[in-house]
């Protein structure tokens, strides 16, 4: 019942970023302090969530879902950027898109001392990006406890790919 | 005394993004949740972030700030995106960057019954960025109550280009 609330503050966007994708904003949300709140309280109570060394936020908008996560779990905050956006000394995949190419990094140095980590981000489409931070991590050896989302796409299937728990507060 | 603690978060790379900037990078912060609570509680004391109607966030690091201080402060949080990034009607702006240009948009619907404004991002050096947000808000006869960053370079002076209040917790 909760989870129907969030849907209404989802604003859908035919041919956004280009023609033939139904763009799901999910800015609305974060203008509605009630409901970003009741959402990032519902997000929190995943396992994985609680379970984990540190939290993986995707460039950019899975920075607001994961600062919101990890301030109210007390957890580590590590970043996954664009290419050009992180200094020192990092570890890169490229990945691609549902609307083209692009590549995500993390520093080495922010790696060190977490060995479980669960990934935030705003919204599951293909799972492109999600797929790409964990290769990065399993190439490291670092552990996926699980993915924790506010919108899953059923239709495209990202969550197939993965090894771990998905978890999502709204799916169309 | 607390303010000297977070400068030790924060780590400096030399020629990043490109020859000649010091790169003052904040993630260190993020990695420390009572470093991070500690920085978030320092800056929601300013009274501008108190009495404004919502927060504007800007991309990308800003989005961390701002959700952190949205947060704990129960304010709508507005973002405001680089090109190509917001779906619907928008209101766009270009500015200069400390390195090459950049613009910024609004979606007008997010301002919409909201008159009183904070700013809040991670770094304030030459001020282009900010300047660019609170043009556009300038021109939808909206009022800017301040700005909170984490980082201020004083030598770049950016605060003086600015009608409002700047508060920032780490200054080099």
């Amino acid at each position: 019942m909760i989870k129907k609330e969030f849907e209404k503050y989802i604003s859908n966007y035919q041919d956004f970023p280009k023609k033939g994708i139904l763009f799901r904003d999910i800015l609305p949300i974060l203008a509605n302090p009630r409901i970003f709140d009741n959402l990032i309280n519902e997000m929190t109570k995943d396992k994985f969530l609680n379970e984990c060394d540190a939290i993986i936020a995707i460039d950019a908008r899975g920075f607001i879902f994961g600062t919101a996560i990890a301030i109210k779990l007390a957890k580590p905050l590590i970043l996954a950027r664009k290419p050009g956006k992180l200094p020192g000394e990092l570890i890169s995949k490229e990945y691609q898109l549902e609307y083209g190419n692009n590549g995500l990094s993390l520093q080495r140095e922010a790696l060190k001392g977490f060995n479980k980590f669960s990934i935030v981000d705003d919204l599951l489409a293909t799972g492109g990006t999600v797929n790409c931070v964990s290769q990065i991590l399993m190439e490291q050896q670092k552990k996926i406890l699980g993915l924790s989302v506010v919108v899953e796409l059923l239709d495209l299937n990202g969550s197939k790919n993965f090894k771990f728990p998905v978890s999502s507060q709204i799916k169309f």
